[in-house]
């Protein structure tokens, strides 16, 4: 390619990010929130109604799932995306209310080639209720 | 296939089985020990070493890892394998003392398509002290 064919782009504009899921926890019953009413919407559920109405960049897909396992501790999501990037288990959401915090965080996840946000760049939520991390598929050697 | 050239095998054994991975943090000073000695051998390198002398199946393998971030509940292992098997972490383990317990369980792990073992069949252990579990990357719908 000549000088002249070169695409006239920012670095961040050529860089192909792998596809990434937030999934959230639809089973569980907060721990978070007193729970009077067995039928009440679950946590999970609410908090998964308003990411759903949120802007996400194209390559972010949002999904309802069962059980994390994560139930002391939940209403929890768990992130990941391609071979490359480790996932994360975040917990202690408060539903809905949770939406914004945690439309930040996952953003910015899915922003990077390897999941792995800058300490302080993480929302507060994140640094403290990190339940748990997974190595990427393509295991650092 | 005619018949007469249909293997004369069991179902067992025509199962392909997808590789698993059981990644041992070996970073965490466990909770569950007293560490006074800052140069002392750490749990999960412990029970790392541990389990390398047991035997495996061919499509395990065994790996030490970086931080789990399930601190609080060190030393602590994820096992996964494959697009259609959950993967789990599970923490709280005593060093090389519970490498027994985890072999177990681990190996049963292993010897499903799903990486659901049935709750009854799974190690008291890892009915007790799993922190989390993340879907498949082929999601069921």
């Amino acid at each position: 390619m000549s000088k002249d064919e070169t695409p006239d782009q920012a670095p961040e504009a050529t860089l192909e990010l792998a596809p990434v899921e937030l999934l959230v926890c639809a089973t569980c019953r907060s721990s978070v929130q007193e729970q009077t009413d067995p039928e009440a919407a679950r946590p999970g559920a609410l908090l998964s109604a308003a990411l759903s109405e949120k802007a996400w960049p194209d390559h972010v897909t949002l999904r309802e799932v069962e059980c994390l396992s994560n139930c002391t501790s939940g209403c929890s999501v768990a992130i990941r995306g391609g071979a490359d990037r480790w996932t994360y288990v975040y917990g202690n959401f408060d539903g809905a209310n949770d939406a914004d915090v945690l439309h930040e965080g996952a953003v910015k996840y899915a922003s990077t080639p390897d999941g792995v946000v800058p300490w302080r760049e993480r929302p507060v939520h994140f640094r403290k209720n990190c339940i748990a991390r997974v190595p990427p598929l393509n295991l650092p050697d």
